[in-house]
């Protein structure tokens, strides 16, 4: 068996999400049956962050055993060609000693959460973005969120969390561009809808409806009826998976 | 009669273009019916450039005489609200006397082109750019635009031209940002295909196939067979129009 690494970008809209699930088409599932019509071999694909329904990836990072060893481009070419009905994309492949495991060995993933912060509807971004009518204080969202950055219990930010709800959020930025606000984080790893709840109480504190205090005392509450509502999944993008520096080498010749 | 100017986004990849036409549906056609339906009144909308099909408008400008006065908060919701069915937004609303036409009190047009220059299909930006597989060189695509920059004949740029072929162009630059190439125009007004004609151009100055004097002696030849080929439509927005100084005030505030 030899064990590939995936570098994809896809648009989370028409999808169930990452995960395999009876109700609908997961990006896993059409990866798996791209592989199947390429090399006639049923291989499971594990991905680095099981994104949910709707929420995008410009760099989520994937792996899956085959029992052949093929050229990488050969892979990249076959998988693309098979996903030209989707929106689902092939950026690398690299073949990997079985030691990587795209979610295990992860070090650290990164989000952005992209909002359009103007009073008309999305005729080009639709889907793309989190519309937001009323004006959003981005200073005070800044600051406020410099309020999560670092170790705490995350329990208002996340549902039925089974283990520790404990992380160590390493980054929470909040950028404004013109209508477009930009808010990039950085973990080890997230709680299940962790980005998207405190984006949803960064709005709080955007709109005025909550003081950077208010955020604290949400967070300290460890409780999630304490904190805001969930922003909606089409404003996430998976941007990175980091790994150890000799797996993080990313082959930008293999498409040429 | 009172006459009304609108500021428009919209995303051309289902329609034939601005322009009604007896073969599909325009970005007009749904103005017009919009309209109607929000008054009762079949009122012509001029626009401000006849956007062919497939291109975008970030801020196209258009008016249309109505019969009644209306607060222009009103007539801002209602088209939306008709419109929601479909890929085109209403920026801004404002009452203008009819001295006024989107077409002719037009100053300057401007335009993005933009390329996403990768080896990958595009599962995010499908349709909003043009994929370029080829690695472009920038400096040198932006070291030739200055050629085309200026008052010229730009019959090469250009198919079937009835009166003359000289505009000028006041500005045309290239920028790259990572995989994106932003190239944006600027002119009092620009020939039919013209901006996609010159993107088609550079695009083979970029993959060296080109020099600077090539471009040049393309220009010269005052001949569309001299030029290179068209780029594709989804990858033009029209960005801005300009009229005198009185005329361009957005009014922010009336979507509040």
């Amino acid at each position: 068996m030899q064990r590939y690494k995936f570098i994809l970008e896809y648009n989370g809209q028409p999808f169930v999400g990452w995960q395999r699930q009876r109700n609908g088409l997961s990006i896993q599932e059409v990866l798996e049956n791209a592989i199947f019509s390429f090399c006639q071999y049923r291989s499971t694909v594990h991905g680095a962050g099981r994104t949910d329904a709707g929420v995008h990836a410009l760099a989520q990072v994937a792996h899956c055993d085959l029992p052949y060893i093929f050229p990488e481009k050969k892979i990249y070419r076959a998988l693309n060609s098979y996903l030209k009905p989707y929106p689902i994309t092939i950026l690398d492949v690299q073949s990997v000693d079985t030691s990587f495991h795209a979610r295990f060995s992860a070090q650290e993933r990164g989000y952005l959460y992209r909002i359009i912060n103007r009073k008309t509807p999305l005729a080009i971004e639709s889907g793309l973005a989190w519309l937001i009518h009323k004006p959003l204080d981005t200073l005070a969202m800044a600051e406020a969120a410099c309020i999560l950055v670092g170790k705490h219990d995350f329990s208002t930010f996340t549902h039925n969390q089974r283990g520790s709800s404990v992380r160590t959020l390493d980054t929470l930025t909040v950028v404004r561009y013109g209508e477009l606000i930009n808010i990039t984080t950085r973990a080890h790893s997230f709680l299940h809808h962790q980005v998207r709840n405190m984006v949803g109480s960064l709005r709080l504190v955007g709109e005025k409806r909550w003081s950077s205090l208010d955020l604290e005392r949400a967070l300290l509450a460890r409780n999630r009826r304490a904190g805001g509502p969930t922003a909606p999944a089409h404003g996430l993008y998976l941007t990175s998976v980091l790994y150890t520096r000799k797996q993080n080498i990313f082959s930008l010749e293999v498409g040429d």
